[in-house]
């Protein structure tokens, strides 16, 4: 492994040189993605692309080589067994789907229970809410504290015996906080449910390892860790894959097909139909590649001294309010905070113009909000290639926000 | 418009100038990607790269009027009514399946009909076979001639006033074969019926108008029309959208969120559920571009050059089967063929050593081949940046395989 240094790494961003004023705050939404990942999708577009699988010619067996091996490299990067135990998705939101229908229809029955916790993303609560008026099932939420994580005491209570699903998030989205996913993982496995993990705010910021973890399932998205959009992988035990149903069906999946019944491929085929998002997957490989290549303990430092910096300089700000956990360590690189008397909106409007690029709204976290009491937050999210600079300018920025507004101070 | 010329269109590709002794002849399986296409991509991942829809900054709200902008290109490019009649999916698989669960679920009832043809791509056939074992409904099929054509008299009767949904493709993946699409519109109308359309192998080489056809639905990918993989267009006719259910559930496709029930979104987000393939859809965009500055005359008339110069070549070849319309009007710039004894694959594996690349299988038409009495055929497509010099390399090739077999001819 190279010995990555800041300099290095901040040289890597094309958007970010390019944008020599901009203070881009929103890598929890998506991150932007370094010249290797850029150059690797020109390059096979340029002078590799055939369709997979079923080509017998060098240009379309090259392109299928390309596309599994990115198979082995995401297994490495979360130390599953097996390749067949990685499935790619065009992101976390239908690999959420994916496993509420394909898992949840065939091993779901009436009165059985799914647990979520309010502090999910949109994306973890709706194909569940389906899932669950479909089986006459039953939905609960592990409860939160008022930092946003899920209450330990509660967990012994909330999974029980009649719980078959528990499906988390490992870092909220909204406020950053880590949930206690090794206590929830213990309590479902000594009742018989299966975890699924939300990893998508946690694999590009820290080592995942899903057999460390024991994890049933895991999912994550290229986009939020420097690859391209379209891509998401979903880890699942093998076991547990053996025991779904297809999702989506077409070419590529199946083995026979007659007119009325058709025969599917095996694991992961079957839950890959049609062409997939070839030059997105091998983009994503190369972003794991970048990854490893700076290795995830530069990652996690320079982000958690970002955090950190920024967290001390906003509490230092007068009528603000952050949210999330006190502890900087029980954070991800994620600061959800309100300026008193001014709605988010107003306050993103305003650090745009000084080309400060932060989220306001509910974060696809409306029950989480609902659970603090607030419609919404301003929300910072930082990456390896934002500096203390940047953080400096919002903090510049955020003084200047009431004042414009008519407050004196 | 340009007024284009070969020279000039042969020129935008880099795959096929980077591999100057390739001869890529599967167009039908993928298209290569032009320059501006393969640039805007890298364009907007340096320089404009940033979630949609949902940020209120500069940036992000950029990146979602580029993203809309697509969706009425697409409009405008198939004559549809409202930029809401599009949705965005991953490809035609995913939009055959979003189809079929959203509008079957709740359109069909115990005993209703599903009208297929034996022609159809596997993508066609298998979505279908799952909503009817759903709904206790019936799957048919409308048989097709020794051409791969469906036969005009059988509409009538296999189309009733039990049929809900006529789901058939405009041309033949296998074979090239145009189908009559107009007289299954015109009958399925009749009985009140919904026509769905696969233009998956007609948007890219025909202009397609919805309007004037007055298709219910049509579905293609962008991959097959000069742009890249991950991405498909689905149109709708808005009042059917209107009675359709969810398909993906997730962020961006919601109103209000409960912590039993949600609200959705208006149409098209509420069928767009997460992050899209934001660059993958721009880059579809610039491949429309690129269409309509070269123009649908010119590639029309170009393939069928193309074609009918290798069919003709073909034709002169002995041992040869040529499979498919006799007349080349009825085709689309696809020809599949057998060489007397010789497996396909093995054409295939021995045209590959002359960089010739072609594909050999079953095409994901099973049931078309089962009808032909073919386990598989070669099967040569064309595109823009074709010549008749790779078709002259491709029969030279052709004339070795029996040779190189061991047969005297």
């Amino acid at each position: 492994m190279m010995k990555a240094t800041k300099a290095w790494v901040e040289a890597q961003f094309p958007l970010i040189r390019h944008h020599a004023s901009l203070v881009y705050l929103d890598s929890a939404a998506t991150t932007q993605k370094p010249d290797q990942v850029i150059n690797r999708i020109s390059k096979y577009n340029r002078q590799e692309h055939a369709n997979i699988h079923r080509g017998v010619y060098d240009l379309s067996q090259k392109a299928t080589t390309a596309y599994d091996q990115v198979r082995q490299q995401v297994k490495y990067l979360i130390s599953a067994r097996r390749d067949e135990e990685i499935i790619f998705t065009k992101g976390t939101t239908e690999s959420l789907n994916l496993i509420a229908y394909s898992y949840g229809m065939p091993m779901l029955s009436e009165g059985d229970e799914v647990v979520l916790s309010i502090a999910e993303h949109h994306s973890n609560i709706l194909p569940w809410q389906q899932l669950v008026k479909n089986k006459k099932a039953v939905l609960k939420y592990l409860p939160v504290d008022i930092e946003g994580r899920i209450m330990e005491s509660a967990i012994d209570t909330v999974i029980t015996e009649k719980t078959k699903i528990v499906s988390v998030t490992m870092v909220s989205n909204a406020f950053g906080t880590l949930q206690p996913i090794a206590s929830i993982i213990k309590r479902a496995h000594e009742v018989g449910a299966v975890v699924v993990l939300d990893g998508a705010q946690s694999v590009p910021h820290k080592k995942v390892d899903v057999k460390a973890l024991d994890a049933d399932f895991l999912v994550f998205s290229s986009h939020k860790m420097f690859g391209p959009t379209g891509v998401g992988a979903l880890y699942g035990k093998y076991e547990l894959l053996e025991k779904m149903m297809p999702y989506q069906t077409g070419g590529d999946m199946i083995e026979y097909v007659e007119e009325q019944t058709s025969t599917f491929a095996p694991i992961p085929q079957c839950f890959e139909a049609g062409t997939p998002n070839i030059e997105g997957i091998i983009g994503f490989g190369e972003a794991i590649r970048f990854i490893e290549q700076i290795g995830y303990d530069f990652i996690y430092k320079e982000e958690m001294r970002l955090t950190k910096y920024a967290y001390d300089q906003l509490s230092h700000l007068s009528h603000i309010q952050i949210y999330g956990p006190l502890n900087i360590e029980d954070r991800g690189p994620v600061i959800s905070f309100n300026v008193e008397d001014v709605h988010p909106h107003d306050i993103t409007t305003i650090l745009d113009q000084d080309h400060i690029a932060i989220r306001a709204g509910h974060h696809c976290a409306q029950l989480l909000m609902k659970r603090i009491g607030l419609p919404s937050t301003c929300r910072v999210s930082f990456a390896i290639y934002n500096t203390t600079e940047d953080i400096d300018q919002l903090i510049e920025s955020l003084k200047k926000v009431r004042k414009w507004l008519g407050y004196e101070s």
